[in-house]
Order: C-alpha cells, then sequence, then structure tokens
C-alpha cells in the first residue's frame, strides 16, 4: 500500500523538543561513567560517579531489618495475601502505608508537626510527584518561579509535557546563594513585565545542588510572598530526613501550623523515599496538600503513576516499626555528618573550598580559582578535563543554572569511603598540577 | 498578609476540567459497589460487582508458584540484592525483565513472532502507556480515531492531561460490532472536513467490551489503512492471553513480520499484565514499538511512571520460568472459556442474548428488549434499576460510547462461580418480572 518511501507518521512537538533536558552536561557525565566505570581492581582508571545524588551509607540498616523481618517481603503463610495484594489498584493507596509515610514524615520533622494520611497522594517517585502537581497549578505557557541552581530534573518534571515554563530566580554567592525576598520580587515583576501569568514557586528545602536548608524566617517571608501574590507554593522537601547538622531542618508544614487554615491553599509538599532511604529503584514518592481539591485531582491524576502495591506492603511494614524508623534517622543523619566532614576536610586539603552544608549527599564545590576564563565555556572546558582526565564526573554549576561560573556539585554518599579517598587524591594532584600551570604562565 | 478573603490560587484548566471521566456510570457504579458490597454470609442482598474486569480465576497458580519459589520474592541469603535491586533506576528497565515480558508476550502468540526486549520501554500499567503514547504522537486539538464501544478510561488516558481527542468511529451490531473499512474512511473524511487533524488510530484486540478478537484480513485492512492516511496505530492487546475460544488471536506483531520494516513505524502494541497475570496491582505495563524514535522517547518520558525494581525483579524470575508460564497460559484460557460458557448458559437460561465472543472477562450483554424506550435516556433507566433493585453492577454500552441502547458489560472473572450463580438467579427474576410487567400493559 505504500507508494513509494514516505517519511513516516510525525511525532507531537513534544517528542521533538529537546525540553527533556537529557542532552545537558548533568546527564552526558552519566553517560561518560556509564561507558568507563571505576572499580578498584578491575578498572582503577576508570570514572568516578560523583555526579549521582544517592544515599549508600546506610543500607545495611535496611538489609539488617529485611534479614531479621522476612515476613515484610515474603508474602506469609499460604501466601494468603498475595492476591488481595495484587489486586488492589485503588489510587488511594494502602492505607497502611499511607499511615506509616505520614508517620516517617513527622519523624523527621521532630513530631513538630502532624500529616493527615487523607491528604496524601502516592506517585511512583518524586519526578512524578512534581510533574503532576504543574499538570494541576498550571496552563501551558504559565510561569513558576525557581531558584537557581536548581535541580537539571526540573527542565523535564516542570516544562517538558506541561507546557509550563520554569523562570529562574537567580542566586549569588555573595549571601551563600540563599533565595532573598527582593530576588522574589524583582523576578515577580519582570514576569509580570513580560506578560507571563506567574502561577507558583517551587523552593527546595534542603537543596539540591546546594546542600543547605532554608532558615524559618526566609521560609516565612516566602510565605507572605506567595500569600500576597496569590500564588501555589511547591516545597520539595526530599531531603528532610537528610539534615545531618545544625541547624535543625524547617518544614514549610511547621509554619502551615501556625496560620490560618485558608491562606494555606496554595501550599504543597513533595517527599519520596529515594533519598532518605535510599530507595530510588521502588519509585515511591508523595504529595500532601493543603488543598482538598488538588488532594482529590492529584488522587485521579495518579492514575498515570501508582505506586506496585508489592512495595507498598513492604514499606509500610517497616516504616510501621518505629523503633526501626527512629534508629534508622538518627544513624543515618550522623553517618551523613561524619561522611560530609570528611569530604570537606579532604577537598580542603586538596586546596578547594565548598559552601557551608549542613544538608543532602552533596557538596557545593567552589572551584572559581581554577577556571581559565569567568565563563560558562571556562567552567565546561574545567568540567571535561575533569571528567576526562582526572575521571571524576561532577555535575557543573551551569547544569544547575547558576549564574555564577566555576561551581560543581559532588556527591560523596553514593560511594565507598575508599572510592572516595580515591576521588579526593585523584582531585589533590589535578589541583597542584592546575595550580603549577598557572605559576609558569605567571612566571 | 492576607488582606480579607481570598479565592486562593487557581488551578489549571486541566484540573477543573471534567475529562477524567470519572463522572461516568462506568465509575459511579464502582461506588455504589464499594458503599454496599454483597458478601454471601454478611451481606447476601448486597450490589454484586460485574464492573470490575479483574482476573481471579487463576490466582491459585501464581501463589503456588510463589509458594515454591519463595526465593522470587524474597532477597536471597545475606540480602544481598537488595541493595542493588533497591538503587535500581535506569529507565531501560531491568534487562532480565525485559526479556522475561518479550518472552511471555511470544508465547501469547504462539511463538509466530519475536519481540526485541530492546523495543520494550515499560511503564506503570497501560494506562500511563496509552498516555504517553499519545504525548509522543500527537499535538493538542488533534484527533486519536477509536472505534466505539470502547474502554470509558481513554477519555482519560487520550485526552485529560494530552489535550488530543477521541473521535469515535461508531460500530453497529449489524456485523456484531465489527469495524469497517468503510466507516473508518467516513471517519477520517469526516474528521478532515472539520479540519481536524487525524494522528492515529487506536484499536483495542481484543475488544473490551466485547470480548471479540480481531480477524486476520480486518487487522489487515487497518494495517493498509493507516499506511494509506500516513497516521500511527496504536494496538492495546491487554487481553491477548485472555482468548480463550477459536479462532486464534491474531496480533498485529504478526502481520508486521509480512511488510516492509518502513511501513510499520508507525505500529505501537501496548501490553499489561494487570489482565491475562491478573496483577493490576503490581502496576506493570509496556510499549513495544517498531519505531526508534519513539523507544526512546518513551524510554526518558517513562521517568514519570516507572515500574518498581521489586516488583521487576519478582516478576522477571517468574515469567523466566517457561514451563510455569506455558501452563499458566494454557489453564488460564481453559479456565476462563469454561467461565465463560457458564455464564453465557446462565444468561440464555434467563433470557438474555450476548455478543458471541471468544476472549476477555466479560460478555456483551443484549438487554434491548428490556429496554421501556429504545434511547440512552431509557438505558440509563435500565442500569439504574439493574444497580438498585436486582443490586448487580453492570457497565452500561453509553459509557462505552456505543451507539445503540440496550448493551452492557458484564464481567465474569472477579467472582466465585457461587457468587456469579447468585448474580445470574437475580437477573432470571429481574427479567421475569420485567416480562410480566410488559404483558400487563399490552394486555
Amino acid at each position: 500500500m505504500a507508494r513509494g518511501i514516505r517519511p513516516g507518521a510525525p511525532l507531537s512537538k513534544i517528542a521533538v523538543s529537546k525540553a527533556h533536558g537529557e542532552d545537558s552536561p548533568y546527564f552526558a557525565g552519566w553517560k561518560a561513567y556509564d561507558e568507563d566505570p571505576y572499580d578498584a581492581v578491575s578498572n582503577p582508571t576508570g570514572v568516578i560517579q560523583m555526579g549521582l545524588a544517592e544515599n549508600q551509607v546506610s543500607f545495611d540498616l535496611l538489609e539488617d531489618y529485611l534479614e531479621h523481618h522476612p515476613e515484610t517481603s515474603s508474602w506469609g503463610s499460604g501466601i494468603s495475601s498475595f492476591k488481595e495484594n495484587a489486586l488492589f489498584q485503588d489510587y488511594h493507596g494502602l492505607q497502611s502505608f499511607r499511615k506509616a509515610m505520614a508517620s516517617f514524615m513527622e519523624q523527621i520533622r521532630g513530631k513538630r508537626v502532624k500529616f493527615d494520611p487523607d491528604r496524601m497522594v502516592l506517585t511512583a517517585g518524586a519526578t512524578a510527584a512534581n510533574e503532576l502537581l504543574t499538570f494541576i497549578l498550571a496552563d501551558p505557557g504559565d510561569v513558576f518561579l525557581v531558584p537557581t541552581p536548581y535541580y537539571p530534573g526540573f527542565d523535564r518534571d516542570l516544562q517538558w509535557r506541561t507546557g509550563v515554563k520554569i523562570l529562574p530566580v537567580h542566586c549569588h554567592s555573595s549571601n551563600g546563594f540563599q533565595l532573598t525576598l527582593a530576588s522574589l520580587q524583582s523576578a515577580y515583576s519582570n514576569a509580570e513585565a513580560s506578560n507571563f501569568r506567574v502561577k507558583g514557586l517551587l523552593i527546595t528545602n534542603p537543596s539540591n545542588p546546594l546542600g543547605t536548608a532554608m532558615s524559618r524566617s526566609l521560609l516565612e517571608e516566602i510565605l507572605d510572598f506567595v500569600a500576597e501574590k496569590n500564588i501555589h507554593l511547591i516545597s520539595d522537601e526530599i531531603y528532610s530526613g537528610s539534615v545531618f547538622s545544625s541547624p535543625e531542618f524547617i518544614s514549610v508544614a511547621e509554619l502551615v501550623e501556625t496560620r490560618r487554615h485558608e491562606t494555606c491553599e496554595g501550599i504543597h509538599i513533595v517527599y519520596s523515599l529515594s533519598k532518605d532511604l535510599g530507595l530510588p529503584g521502588f519509585r515511591v514518592g508523595t504529595i500532601y496538600s493543603y488543598n482538598n481539591r488538588v488532594v482529590t485531582t492529584a488522587r485521579r491524576m495518579s492514575s498515570f503513576s501508582l505506586v506496585s502495591s508489592q512495595t507498598q506492603k513492604m514499606l509500610a511494614s517497616m516504616l510501621s516499626d518505629e523503633e526501626f524508623t527512629a534508629n534508622y534517622i538518627r544513624t543515618n543523619r550522623e553517618r551523613l555528618r561524619k561522611r560530609h566532614s570528611y569530604i570537606v576536610e579532604g577537598l580542603k586539603d586538596a586546596g578547594i573550598e565548598c559552601l557551608k552544608g549542613n544538608a543532602g549527599l552533596f557538596c557545593w564545590m567552589n572551584l572559581t580559582q581554577m577556571l581559565e576564563e569567568k565563563s560558562m565555556e571556562g567552567e565546561l572546558r574545567l568540567w571535561k578535563m575533569i571528567l576526562n582526565e582526572v575521571k571524576l564526573n561532577v555535575s557543573p554549576g551551569s547544569s544547575c543554572y547558576c549564574v555564577e561560573p566555576g561551581w560543581f556539585r559532588v556527591c560523596f554518599a553514593n560511594m565507598t569511603e575508599e572510592t572516595l579517598d580515591v576521588a579526593l587524591r585523584r582531585l589533590k594532584v589535578f589541583v597542584e598540577k592546575i595550580k603549577g600551570r598557572k605559576k609558569k604562565m605567571i612566571s
């Protein structure tokens, strides 16, 4: 029936757009690692992956729990629970799991807030949660304000399929890259002047890539700002259980409890078990909204990204054990704190300073002194040298839309201490080599 | 900061639209069941759920397998596999699982086709798979042709968030509701005349709600049609393993093997484990496309709806056991055939005819003789009587966009034979009562 060669039925604009963001150096570095992965024995000169915010420091606690509680993942005697579980596809999710998630999130926040399991919407990861909220809160062409530097995946999550635009709110090293009310106001005014309709603000608290948590006073200002402008606030708190040193983590949920309910209907929290528990493969995310219509709509929409009932069952069992979760949260924090000190000291020894951080699975590393040229091109050249010569995959700040060149995110929890040592030694040699070159050029 | 009462930040057009389709009688009937569910002992006058296409007839085979292969769902000794599995978030999916899925789909098709695991994209259920393909193949305002009667969830899956429109291709009882080339041509011409851009055709083979599979000659015509119009074809084959009597199931994949590759780049198959294996809770769907760019884009997009790695691991193990799968497919078909004969006979005994079917978990029941008025209103009145008086939740044809009033989908595999008996007895009594009334009115 085909008459000669035909071009084939065309695909959609979304399909052919680049808005998925995968061509960013952030993801390109992952591919370089995949092609030549470091192994102490079999490939000691390979690429060390420091671009992946994965938490491997506390797996033994989970493994130990599963070993001592085999009923958590098995189907029980007679497997009576298998059928019921396999058939469970209600988009409300297992009540036992929503309860356990709410309780886990309360524990992380020092039990200073209460979460209602009926406001909990489950999604297959925070990726789905953020996109789903964007679909609910904004129309194509509308704008979401997002402070920089931000997680490169937000381009995909907020923009790709929704047609919504991210308007970056640029933060600067002069105040440790903290968001300010002035920069928010200015970004909002610029958007209005360009006839964009601003529908919301997305904050990541604690911040990826900065590794810092927001102060209570800044959060108060943010809540006043979104109330005044009558826009939505998404607070992505997926690293909330990974705040490892003072000041303690303050969730937007704490502030909501002190405010009048009607001023909080625009506030939505995103959480996931991928970072704090280190379970990205299980695809467990959640939306917690103070707005009834958002809860109802998000639940309907979650049909497109439900969590496996098998996984809900296993985690409901694990997270309901409050003795286990309390110990996990405490031990994981302590281990992250140690690991963080270790890398910060190691980098210092190599002559590299980091932004002071207290959270997350990464440091925000200042290599501005090593740039040949203070520009984004200079930053990318340095990034390529670190990837191809030093064989370390770190993430350049420009991939996170940082406006100041020379900052890099370096992850520290997805490897053993021995591998981290190798990475730090390589960096030290590299820094000295660059210093040597610079001296030569000057003399 | 809030000055007086404010209306709250507005939501998106998608959020406030009714395109999610949940207000349809199809879903309303589910709610009626939830509020008053039948139980032989505790609630013998409750609603019997015959509106849910769930397969419960072969669970003992799965349970037996899991009992004899506990390693399938446990983490193994030392739980060494837990960490690796929990961290696995690659959107390619576990290779072992893609291989097992490809092999399972080949077995269902009598090994007359080969599926390449590298063309397999995993999604959290067929719901996500169909939406994802729509996002890739069509722009907002574009049209997909869908033969009626069709699964009511397609309104949500194809239209809600994508902005794409379904243009129904109406089928009629005169030829057993089979799609014809003439009706396709006519729907296409009408769409063009109304300035709609037709981007594709979605077929469900075997059909939900009809319970019939398409003939090879019809499929050949369909492939010629989409090639000639240069539009995409999505073949939703989620009931392909549930074809229980002759003629044997013909997949679009079989026809592709006999054609030139370049004429098949517009062909995409959707499958899931929710129906044939009865595992809707585990959220396992897949897209198989003959178009490289669709495969790449769908994989990227699957970030929004990944399958839990825990569930991939369990099912990879189960579906790799070809002795088990061969026995399961054969036994499940045989049981569905028996169950289908049983309900068809029972309905006949009650004076009700069904469309001749050979597939699926439901019959397409003809109650046109029982309508007081041959209209959609008449159909909905009859539906309400069946729901509220007979206490059976069946799905009215109008919820599937059937143009002829009086047809209903009735599911038979989501209950025990004893419950099915109760339902059939209730129906018989009801039919006799209606007949009595009609006689009275005539005399």
